[in-house]
């Protein structure tokens, strides 16, 4: 990823790609020379008081820490999500933040992706009226190793995050109730992990809208990540973009291209518009589209979700914490 | 339905529509000279001994003493789904009937359409390996009459009835577990009769096989009857069939036609197949499709669909019943 | 093709078939027992007074013998395109029948095809302004056998005789110029008896429209019969149907189901609406969609197209003869 | 296009944008503020010693001396299409610049279409047999300023010689015969000036191949360039891309998003691999995609469609020149 914003920061002509900072010093000098920038410590960007913003792209554990002397020392920050696994701690970090505090942005990619954020601006113009059922499919192409999952988090806090945020996004409510049902159908490895590859949750806002959303960690066909909103006077959706306009036609059928196996493509125009939106930030032009409040408002989620699969009941949720 | 199944005897050359009988003998009449038949009461056609076979499709409350009276007299019997509201009632049908009878075929339409039938056989054929989790959305054009709620038996005995057939005809499994959400988004005098309008399902196979149900009485674009059926090596899918190939590009964007809005032309090869799998039946060529078995089984899922919503809990259902 | 007009005929609930008519009795009683009907020979059947309509789709060069002989005796006629392969035969018979007698509907198949049929009405009404230029698609799935080639009229007479009249019909104005290039690239064979199995061809109206016809008489992959209009405000299309509404995602990409392979299947529709397009003629609501006038103009136009690809050179043609 | 192709340049991490040169300085100033360049006269980026290579986006009447200019000097050139209206001045060019100059690059964007390239690849790769023909169509937004017409050089040289290129391109061979039809059917206004709106061109290889194209400078519905190529064994198709994967389903009917209106955005990936083709030559990695050669093959062929149109008979073309 920290290579991905590189590039995407590097080409944005509103940025100034200055430094990239690494604690291991010769990966950073790597990428650096890539992109016209130096090559730096961690620490020593943070201190340099020339620097404006810090994109943070390191390892799961390191991001919250970073953020923080980040943010202590008056930059804007980008940092991906989901920041940290605990909401305790999401929590007790905007407290030491403090609302005054240069923004934080956590990058929620589908928000950026163009066709997600087109559906939802039509949706908010009313062109079917009012939504009242949102089905978020989420499968992903294949399951990650097995290394990964002990320090994942779990299926509902790494990957069923994405679809709380877009929820909330797209309801433009709280979520008051919760269900889940999970299980290990994909790889047996994740189960013995105590984790799970498989979901299907419901969720309720204050207002009856209804919620459907499916996950599944290796879909076989690549990433499919569609949205379904059904409104009053009909339904907008988002399909799965494939990698090329090309279709075959032979004896076997109509073939149509594969989609998008990798993030870094399926998401490219997103992760541009996510550094162009850091671009906004520093500018003063708007407010974080996805802020610690969001990242929190996410994972209370996640953390429901785990207590419905544990109890097999449904969780309610106090509507509690504001949210961008 | 009566006119459709008689056009579609009718036309089917294994089959000789004899007699058209109602009550209402005029009705009989009419709909008779159309197809070059006879007309009489249903009495007279049920003590008629050349009648190999009835259609029957009168109004529901109707259904099931038909059956039983025209079993009784030997006929084979093609029924209108759900035949009856009480799963009691239907068991007790079936202890009447006996397992020496001439079949009784119950109709539930999603099994003859086309694409339906070809994904099941894709899956049976091992083209996306085991099948693990099911969509189906189940959308009806628009909300029925405020007249027709109080005897339809509600949302799930009418309506997601198809969808409990469909899902344990595709599984291949029977349900142990369901739960329901369900409310009444579209019209309030629905909810005035003690009916929901919307409604999202669970339900979970004894092997582990996760099913997700979308119920809409309105969608307001016509037929929404869609599958997606997600396996180890890729999915299969049925997507809404339009009312014709004609497309139109114009500044607006691509416009596809629109979807059926009516089920006499969104089901009609299903009814004509339906009719043919009747005269298989006469020809004692196979059992029937749909049995009272399984009517009885799709009528439990829906008294467990409405427990689930009063109690706001998963309903355990024991595998118990045998299914055809 | 008698076969699948005469189960049109037995399931339409305006006609009555009564006879089914072939030189070589079995025949005639085989099919005739299929649908309740009686057998006889040909001038049997045109002698019989009660008779009203006759069908004929014998083989082609009994065709135009058979409609004089039923025009004659005073029978509404039903017979297949292209009944003769010659223009001067067309106009002798047209002659022969006169003004007065009962219709003669020469059957093109494509006319009564719902999506075509839907886009001329659609362009009829407006929807993208006043008709420019026309792009007819029409690739058979695979080439006939040898053995019919000689006998066939030729690739132009045998085949495009289908565009020149859905050309004429969709524009709206008689051809006035044309131009074709042809070659065998599929089949030498075909080479060998003198014909091609490939071809483009460029019309001209009065007006300035333009027209391209591609014709291959073999896809591939089932019928390729497709249609681009466009107008001043925009496109209308017909794209093939495919045969189900079943889709597979898989590792290899997105694939949609075959085009229909046979005509029957892929013309179904076509054939039901021709049959009841005849029973109109019957009861005296309109004249002939396509007339002996229609077939006579789309033959002027195949054999100006075979007189281009022999000069190399565009043909002119003369505005000349009225149409239905 | 110069704003473009300096914005690909700056983001490109092989190329490294020095100068911004530009007659007019404070417009050559502003760009190159932008990308963190400088500015200069044409003149003296050609004379500057360190610069390696030259992208030239100039209006029409200046390409081909700037060209000429820059390759004298040892530059490697980025030109865009067409360079020159006039086969002979750009035999000339060739003549002069000689065969061991540094490459010139005539930049035709179809060629770097993602969608295009795989479909040529997969043509190349066998998956449908043996192309035998292939269908263009090129229908552009909307028609230019009636002041850009005179300057055009006329549809054939400033539009359809896209076609010309990319037919030579997939074809794999020479066009031997052409013929072409062409009127005024869109702006009378593009008539009174001498120039067509709309054309049909048919193309003939050596071996027998047949190619369509189908041009019309304004489809009132976005950019509709589409390719299909028919082979032995089936099909392959380049549809038009959307502007997004956001889908609305109503009463209506089912509508797609807009095809793409700009240039700038339809072609977006082809700007950026055009640069990155540049930067291959730069690295000496390979040769031209499209060189001087092509631009003569292509231009070739627009004359002798204005020919055709003049006469109204083919053209005979001998194969002549080589090609890249």
């Amino acid at each position: 990823m920290g290579a991905l914003h590189a590039q995407n920061a590097a080409a944005n002509s509103r940025l100034d790609l200055a430094w990239v900072a690494d604690a291991k010093l010769p990966a950073a000098e790597e990428l650096a020379s890539r992109f016209g920038a130096s090559s730096c410590s961690p620490e020593a960007l943070i201190a340099d008081p020339a620097v404006r913003g810090i994109i943070i792209a390191s390892s799961s554990d390191a991001l919250l820490g970073l953020t923080l002397a980040a943010a202590k020392a008056g930059k804007t920050v980008f940092v991906e999500k989901p920041l940290s696994l605990s909401v305790e701690q999401l929590q007790t970090a905007r407290r030491t933040i403090g609302p005054g505090a240069p923004p934080v942005f956590v990058a929620f990619n589908r928000r950026f992706d163009p066709s997600f954020k087109s559906l939802r601006d039509r949706l908010l113009a009313g062109e079917i009226g009012e939504i009242e059922t949102l089905h978020l499919i989420n499968h992903d192409p294949q399951a990650p190793s097995l290394a990964f999952v002990p320090r994942s988090g779990g299926l509902f806090r790494d990957f069923t995050v994405h679809d709380f945020d877009t929820a909330r996004w797209i309801l433009g409510e709280e979520i008051v109730e919760l269900f889940a049902w999970a299980s290990c159908l994909i790889d047996p490895g994740i189960g013995e992990l105590g984790d799970v590859d498989t979901a299907k949750l419901f969720l309720k806002t204050g207002s009856g809208r209804l919620c459907m959303i499916s996950n599944s960690r290796r879909s076989g066909y690549g990433y499919d990540q569609r949205i379904e909103a059904f409104g009053s006077k009909g339904s907008l959706r988002v399909d799965n973009p494939a990698q090329s306009a090309v279709t075959r036609w032979d004896g076997g059928g109509v073939m149509g291209d594969r989609f998008f196996g990798q993030f870094q493509t399926r998401y490219a125009d997103a992760y541009r518009l996510e550094m162009d939106h850091f671009a906004d930030l520093l500018a003063g032009d708007t407010g974080p589209a996805t802020s610690l409040d969001s990242a929190i408002a996410a994972l209370r989620l996640a953390d429901a979700a785990e207590e419905s699969v544990k109890t097999g009941a449904p969780v309610n949720l106090s509507a509690g914490e504001a949210s961008s």
